[in-house]
């Protein structure tokens, strides 16, 4: 099956957004077995959508698109699709409510623009967006499937990962299961260069890397009749890749740091708080990304001046006065300060430089000190991240929970 | 001039990477005033290329693809181009130098294939490539603008941003201006209904409102021969769109909320400190993701449980007891007690049910409680945002930072 990928969006041709939307989706076939052999991105202006369709519709037997279903008066794509294959938009009551329902609830008046959203192609399947008003929808017409989903990443991600790709798997025979290897610690290369000569000889189950958010990940993908066959070819490769790549997997499927290290200190009844300086909360808030994180969480400071720093978690004015507030004695500090002041078995205590400024002191931005307090015992590590303030404090916080979660596996 | 931006690349139909070269692209196309109305990205299949190299040439009248111009066999680009346009491909013997010397400098040896990155379609504008070893390059035939440039974002972007705009901008004639306007506090289809008429009736400028990450946004694009004249059109028009919002616009060009209240806390000389309970660290993180936030930016507290909230707040057990952890009365402690205890002009207080769950007392997932301190004062605004837990942590915050824009700016 040839499928395309059309985004409808004026605002990526004008270069504000990159289109996301296509990666994900183009990485979801992948695992279905669907092959892309386009992705194109057209304005919001229905003749050159409709130009575009005409093409897609001769050259591919699955046509996927995203965006232009909102509620605004260049939101277009459902009309234009409905006009290009022959299909009424009727009104889909059950999404209409679900709308007004969300309105009422948030308390602001529904305009009439929304009741377009609901208004659907006759007879197609309806993909239920629990993350925003306007729904997906999928249908069969002049030999070609056509799936219609939201624009907004948010949107489009989870409708697509869930009612989509059920509806997608029917289409494509047989099924196909994944698990993803996480890995924290070692980079693309170094994992990629392990697994070369498994991955050359690997036909099904396949093993894709990528690297993702600081982070590494292996996706190994089977193709069987069932889903137990494929669990069955999966189990053998999955753990000859963790042999192979030793303990700097930390999870199996567990979609990210923060809840392989929440899942752990859950079951190990230990109790965490975190203090700050220049990841500024973020280790907070990935730490309370997780729903039932405050089984073991009890809070964080960010002491983003000396001030609070002495004065929240006790940290020794001659200790910021002899190696300064970004040195491993402060971050040592900091993580006893925080774990005495909050009562907490383990503390965390981050700080550095996350950029644009590096230190007075010649110390380049990206440094950062990550003091991790636990049984009695302060460790420090100290990481280097030059590429920009985001990538910095995003692998402090990362480095923060692989610590956590090391020291709460001992 | 209407322009085409072809990726050719099978590892974006794969999903493993993204088409930020598009974006790159599309976004100097914008300063030029040359409009882009299509993206299209296809794989490293020479038959498909120059099917989608035909389309591209009845349609548009500039064309620019990125990628398949290495030494490896299924770098296919260059041959295909010089096909699709009757070109001869000749050895452009400077640009063999470069390689040559190249890979001299790097003590490698040149093997062979690296040859046809030399081989450059006759009569073209060479577009030097001092990031990588294969030039870009552009030529004129059959009344088409053509445009060949490297793949890898890391070259991709300077050989354009240098040599290929410089080729364009001689092309172009005219440029187009943007400014974005700001909005939060309406929502997407009200903020449509007020401007329907406005942006019916805008050809130049024109108006494009959208929605982000929980706020609005509505660009307002002019083209004109020079840029002051692009801006005199802008400026009724950005005005009038204000006018009509009214004070939910808090900023013109800003980029975000953070921003724009941290150039009010800046210049008002205040002092601000946070408490989280289920934002969990995210307003902190916002607030420090704008360099230079410790100019007003004490730090904040995540009061996780009751007891931090006591102890670090001083909230008053009898609140919690009474009205619960989740309640205007918490909200309202908690916004004073961060003040007293960081000493800060405005103090925030953040606690609600971020969701999977609700409260035991039926209060719904979704509702947050904000309270402002200051000037002696505490305010609460409720707000309901019941779509997950991501969408109601980022809107709490949202509203937070409204919260302290507008009490900074009184």
């Amino acid at each position: 099956m040839k499928a395309e990928i059309i985004a409808v969006g004026t605002e990526i041709l004008l270069g504000d957004i990159v289109n996301t939307d296509a990666q994900v989706i183009s990485l979801g076939l992948d695992e279905l077995g669907i092959d892309v052999y386009y992705q194109t991105v057209v304005g919001d202006n229905p003749g050159r959508l409709r130009e575009v369709l005409d093409i897609a519709k001769k050259r591919s037997d699955l046509i996927i698109t995203t965006g232009g279903l909102g509620p605004t008066l260049d939101d277009l794509t459902r009309e234009t699709i409905a006009e290009a294959f022959g299909k009424k938009l009727v009104l889909h009551q059950p999404t209409l409510r679900r709308i007004t329902a969300f309105f009422d609830q948030i308390g602001r008046e529904m305009t009439q623009n929304n009741v377009k959203q609901a208004m659907l192609p006759a007879d197609c399947k309806v993909l239920e967006n629990n993350w925003g008003t306007a729904p997906g929808c999928a249908f069969e017409a002049d030999g070609v499937h056509v799936m219609m989903l939201p624009g907004p990443p948010r949107e489009c991600t989870p409708v697509f990962r869930t009612a989509g790709m059920e509806y997608l798997s029917k289409l494509a025979g047989g099924v196909i299961v994944s698990h993803v290897v996480h890995i924290f610690g070692m980079g693309e290369s170094q994992m990629e260069d392990r697994l070369h000569d498994l991955m050359e000889k690997s036909v099904n189950p396949t093993l894709a890397p990528y690297a993702k958010d600081g982070e590494c990940l292996v996706r190994v993908t089977a193709k069987a009749d069932t889903a137990a066959q494929a669990e069955q070819l999966l189990a053998p490769a999955v753990q000859q890749v963790c042999d192979m790549l030793g303990d700097v997997v930390y999870g199996i499927d567990i979609g990210s740091l923060e809840r392989a290290m929440a899942e752990v200190m859950t079951e190990k009844g230990l109790t965490l708080s975190v203090a700050e300086s220049c990841t500024g909360g973020l280790l907070s808030k990935r730490i309370t990304d997780v729903p039932g994180a405050s089984k073991f969480y009890k809070g964080g400071a960010c002491t983003y001046c000396n001030e609070i720093k002495m004065k929240v978690l006790g940290v020794k004015k001659e200790t910021l006065d002899k190696y300064t507030a970004v040195s491993t004695q402060t971050a040592g500090e900091m993580a006893r300060g925080i774990a005495q002041a909050y009562g907490t078995d383990i503390g965390i205590g981050i700080t550095g430089y996350a950029g644009p400024d590096g230190g007075e002191d010649g110390t380049p931005a990206g440094t950062v000190h990550i003091g991790i307090f636990y049984n009695g015992e302060t460790q420090v590590r100290t990481i280097h991240s030059p590429r920009g303030r985001e990538n910095a404090r995003r692998d402090a916080a990362n480095h923060a929970l692989d610590l956590i979660l090391r020291a709460a596996k001992k």
